[in-house]
């Protein structure tokens, strides 16, 4: 496993850090810290005091600094040591690693890499998905490489067999155009058009005519932030001139670990779209992916994963991007 | 861990596979799928689609293929694939590894190696298992390398001991003479026979005389398949002359992985005899094999077994043999 | 993981091996037998069978000698077989390692290394834990390397932190005095002393000043064996004035693994001081240290751990000096 350092990833949703909380999660590979300071900027720390490496996270709060729970040595929410109970003498490397964190999009976002090449513009732009609507901002974790995941989502295609049950497309996708198109920005797009459909129920009173175009546009950033948009307009027409404004849904994800991954997500609130959320997320997607990562383990990543001679088919195009993408980021960060 | 190839294994009884089931199912630490198709003959795939690595047998079976629960590539019982939903185009090498696979004697045997080679005249006989009275196929895991389940078969004076409450032998073996024998056709051979001792109560009917011989001989063929005769002769007569047929069952292992086996046996209907292989093989035999794995690990195979410096019985003498046979052919096939 | 060899470690409490006890033990990495002969020495054996590795406490005892579960082998308390069930001939190389074990200070002891270098007068002197009034003998592992713990045992002063609920020490550990002191005999003193603090209640009878001193000196052995004093006088006067004794507790620590540890205590019986050993030992320090050892896993131990560039307060000069005695003694075994 390597992970791309120069590169933000998302640690988790502002709400998981509100107030007074302490969030301890394990990012990749290592244990994090993160907190909301009193002035309203995001703290993340290493969860491992340079003492006798207990867990921070176990510690108390106070104010922004964070008392270890073994000896009580104090640390800012930079990661430098306020307070030593044994001696006015701060021992001079007792400190932890705290690296650049910011809040985008309800989001906390964190770089793994050279701080001084942190820069908050990088952070690809969910701000689509900062709505009016109240949304449940989600979370779980996937047992499963995040390419093996991110191949799920770049070809939705799979909707059709694995979640045939919960979307019945019946065919569409099969019907369906797609396309894989590639940004300046380093967008990478896996774009489907369904033509000509019936028009759904729920669309009548927006829509007079019986036919709709469909689009169903997934945007993915390295290393794997991705953002769905799902629209509707008359058949034949233009998407700007569609009755009512898409759907976005972020599908977020940053590696735990080589072999799992934190999933973020948003849905509507109520227990209808909680009880789909769990059937399609949690029955259908994750047995199956995680299946995968036991067959093929250190072959999800990089180069690993064409040594095993994957058979490619026309709609892993976008796919197959991103995964190239990655192995091209991995080998710059190498020699450089 | 070095599997033999050459060489037919059992894969599991003909009536795990009936009908239309899908049997899943790892087999030298490979996944794969077994199941029947129409015209009465096996099929053994490959447990991994070859596009995303999806496990096969989560998909459907249409007819004798089967459809993958991913992206819905379909395969043939011969491993090819059939019918790609995106497109007419069938990529070339979208197939999946398809073993040579026979039923012989109730059981479905596969072919681990050259399929050229594959010669179902070397299937053991075990026709003496295709009795006519109802009897129970059965199959457990046991946690342990099939080498040290093998030493526990082919010596079977432990039954004085860890089977002592069980089988009540009251030294039976100790008193019995043991010989090792080997046929021209690999078959290597445990043979006890107890002289002249008290006649059973269960053979009053058939036999007139308060005095008989035993035998039990277990017949072993690579890598480990074995069968188990038990008879009894008035004492002193040949065995030809015995007042009843012998029993015969079936002990074949098939390795798992390097450190679990399948264990294949068959017993009598009924609750008595349900309870009585639970006690024996689960309660007695399983934790002490359990035990010896976790104590010798890769010790259990090979060259590595006799690192240890393992002391030598005399009953011992088959057993030796047979793990003597496994070496040179496993040598034999590493030089060819 | 390197174990030091020419040493004494403690196996169990001799009221774990009464009567005709068999206790199995994994120690060092090793499985071990152990048991009490009818002369009242003590037996310890390794607990695996030379013949096919079975589990020899899974057999039965006669007399002193224990009988293989699996074929019978009996073996003697110096490990020697006494016995082949089927034949007259033992093996030659039929026997398992049986280290010197000796019982010292209701504890029972093993030399792990060169039996010809086994002097009980090494044994570290715990006379002191012989008292008169009924005391539990405990027993508890933690999944923790044992020299995380000792770093936990030779300084004390985390009791202000993680054990502040149940101790409220008040701030005395970090306005005492500390010293760390090494004996000719190679004991490492860690001794805090305290002045003129509080009389504790409980002391009202026998102390008539109110203000006390109080001392908390541990002494460690290598590998990791300490004794704890505890002990007041009034203030200003010295030791050998105390109104009262001293109490004195054992921390013996023996390795299971690599990563898990024997720990051996003392309490006072009853329900208080149960609830009292769980809350402190189960509930405070063993999830903080657990969470160490999953954190720095290899890096516990010797040279690994100086790796991590720890930080050092000065409270740790006691701890550091027992890191670095077994770091000398492991490169003398090394070099020998």
């Amino acid at each position: 496993m390597s992970y791309l350092r120069n590169i933000w990833y998302m640690a988790g949703w502002e709400e998981e850090i509100a107030g007074e909380a302490l969030l301890e999660r394990r990012l990749l590979g290592r244990d994090w810290l993160l907190y909301r300071q009193q002035d309203g900027a995001y703290a993340m720390l290493h969860n491992r005091c340079p003492h006798r490496f207990a867990t921070l996270g176990q510690g108390k709060r106070k104010g922004d600094s964070i008392a270890c729970p073994y000896h009580g040595l104090a640390f800012s929410a930079q990661g430098t040591c306020l307070h030593n109970p044994f001696s006015e003498r701060i021992p001079p490397h007792a400190r932890v690693d705290a690296p650049p964190v910011v809040a985008r999009h309800r989001a906390i976002w964190f770089w793994a890499g050279d701080p001084r090449k942190a820069d908050p513009a990088l952070i690809p732009d969910f701000s689509a998905i900062e709505v009016d609507q109240p949304m449940v901002h989600g979370h779980m974790l996937f047992p499963a490489h995040y390419e093996i995941i991110t191949d799920n989502l770049m070809d939705l295609s799979h909707t059709e067999f694995i979640h045939e049950e919960s979307f019945r497309m019946q065919g569409k996708f099969l019907a369906g155009e797609h396309r894989a198109q590639e940004d300046e920005d380093g967008a990478i797009w896996s774009k489907w058009t369904f033509h000509n459909t019936p028009r759904p129920a729920w669309l009548k009173d927006v829509a007079p005519e019986a036919r709709m175009d469909e689009w169903l546009d997934m945007r993915w950033h390295a290393p794997a932030s991705m953002l769905l948009e799902v629209g509707f307009t008359l058949a034949g027409e233009a998407r700007d001139a569609a009755p009512m404004p898409p759907f976005v849904n972020p599908h977020i994800l940053t590696p735990e670990t080589a072999s799992t991954t934190h999933y973020f997500y948003t849905r509507q609130p109520g227990e209808e779209a909680e009880a789909m959320t769990r059937q399609v997320f949690e029955m259908e997607d994750l047995p199956m992916l995680e299946a995968i990562q036991q067959t093929i383990g250190d072959g999800a990543e990089g180069e690993a994963f064409w040594d095993l001679k994957p058979v490619v088919l026309s709609v892993d195009a976008a796919a197959v991007r991103a995964r190239r993408r990655l192995m091209k980021l991995r080998r710059e960060e190498a020699q450089a």
